[in-house]
């Protein structure tokens, strides 16, 4: 089996890459040729920490496996290492045999800044301007770099909770070569496009904060709970999603699903957006919303791109098991 | 991390290790020390396979984490591989970090031959004599060797749908010093002891071929649909499982549940006995069985045992990850 450490994904893996590779699986799971497993989440009473499996199969990539691992909220207090742990197995689909083993840390992060980018591509007018980021932690300085390579940006707004992490996210508008600008979340109307990434249980973004055109990725709802966006919101969008299933369970639709605004029908797979099975936005006043939920899929799928770049490099440590 | 290659764990793994380390999970589970999380199983589409994870979590221990992997049909005829494919992963439960992976082919024979063998230790008669043995396939033979330790019997007696089988388990019995007969069903009355180990879709052991006093463990039911034993035999015997809830749908009970003869209380913890807070067997004519589902905390048990005989050997391989 080979094995990719942590410490090498950095230099292996790029944007490029890991918005391929989750392009390609989304579109593979619209058209049933990938599929995900169950997810297996569990709060297990010591240290406070929620771990779980998020397996998959995509036929037509030969991906099979899982990432195990999850949240440890005292990690970085107590030990100084990062809360959020995982890695990733891939198996050969052939035989069942385990096939490699890849540090999932990083991944995490390019992947889902890999969805958020996917769903810009396909679905934000071309024509473009000012970005906006509601959330400014660790995740948005991801989305906000995957975000700004697929439109010709000449600004980014940002609002935060708590405005002084919003340095966080300035930063990276400034390498991109853009202003920055510190908003209020009415200021948002000013955006083309949004990424709304925090770990809230209530909305921020309401719908009158967000201008007719708009694309918005919500990337931060993940769980029964949580909450980025009002639901009126997702009620005068058209919906996008990666999986419909968890979605409408524990994405951002589950608040609009349960106050009966919006049904299941409503919300279309990005894959098929990729396939061109769904037209994908079709005015140029039209909301679009891509309800980023975070599958299994898109973790084998960048895995297993980044086995083939080390190997390639010669700098995956082969194990004979 | 430290991984265990599948090649290690014939000469590293003894069935006294094995069965030491499924009995303190039994009690575990019981205690409520250890659960295990929901199995995800799924045919994939590809090679016939069924692949999944079982995992859990053991506070008494300290052991986290899973295998994954499963049955692909055609490894031998193709490969020259054995069908059964399976991994164990372990994860430390103070930080999230991947800390270990053992091959998991040997381990599952061993960790499911230990689970009978902890059912004969704690529910046969202690004047057991004659073992009996309902199926003669490769697992058989770990079940038997398990089994033969337990009591001193003097005689094994065997069936198996295909007769021509029946060398694989004599050469156990053989091997131990003891005389083999090969028996109808109804021979079965003869025996003390009765491990059923077959993949079958219908009972071969019906309730008049066990006599009182006898410990019956049925090993093979692990799927909905599988039966190897009358439901009326549940009905008349004390019935102890590894974990209830898997007992009731994909165990042996599942038959006699369905069928109104036993209901879910009338199934208990083989770990309430080991800490003795079930009585076990109470009369020397009650017939007690054993219902051996597999859990996925049997797995991280053993797996955990032969990480520390590993490192204790200078056997492990370090990665750093």
């Amino acid at each position: 089996m080979l094995i990719v450490p942590e410490r090498e994904i950095a230099a292996l893996m790029t944007r490029a890459s890991a918005f391929k590779a989750v392009e390609k699986v989304f579109a593979a799971m619209a058209s049933g040729e990938a599929y995900n497993f169950p997810v297996v989440r569990e709060a297990i009473g010591h240290e406070d920490a929620l771990y779980g499996f998020k397996g998959g199969f995509d036929r037509s990539g030969l991906t099979l496996g899982l990432k195990a691992g999850g949240y440890w909220p005292n990690n970085l207090a107590k030990r100084d290492i990062i809360n959020h742990q995982s890695t990733i197995f891939l198996f050969d689909p052939d035989t069942g045999k385990v096939a490699a083993m890849v540090g999932g840390n990083l991944l995490t992060a390019l992947r889902t800044a890999a969805a958020s980018s996917v769903s810009i591509r396909h679905l934000a007018r071309k024509d473009a301007k000012v970005m906006g980021m509601v959330g400014a932690g660790h995740q948005a300085t991801f989305q906000l770099r995957a975000a700004l390579e697929q439109r010709a940006f000449e600004k980014v707004i940002g609002w935060n909770l708590h405005p002084e992490m919003l340095p966080n996210i300035a930063k990276v508008a400034d390498e991109a070569g853009l202003p920055f600008e510190a908003v209020a979340l009415d200021g948002m109307r000013e955006a083309d496009v949004i990424v709304s990434i925090t770990s809230s249980f209530e909305a921020s973004l309401m719908a009158d904060h967000v201008s007719p055109g708009t694309h918005i990725a919500c990337m931060g709802t993940d769980t029964l709970g949580k909450q980025e966006v009002a639901p009126a919101l997702l009620a005068n969008a058209t919906i996008f999603t990666d999986e419909v299933a968890q979605s409408i369970s524990i994405g951002e639709a589950q608040h609009a699903i349960a106050q009966g605004l919006i049904c299941e029908g409503d919300i279309h797979q990005i894959g098929a957006v990729i396939n061109g099975t769904h037209p994908g936005r079709t005015a140029d006043d039209e909301i679009t919303l891509f309800d980023g939920t975070g599958v299994g899929l898109q973790d084998l799928a960048v895995a297993s791109a980044v086995v083939t770049l080390a190997v390639a490099q010669g700098i995956a440590i082969e194990v004979d098991v």
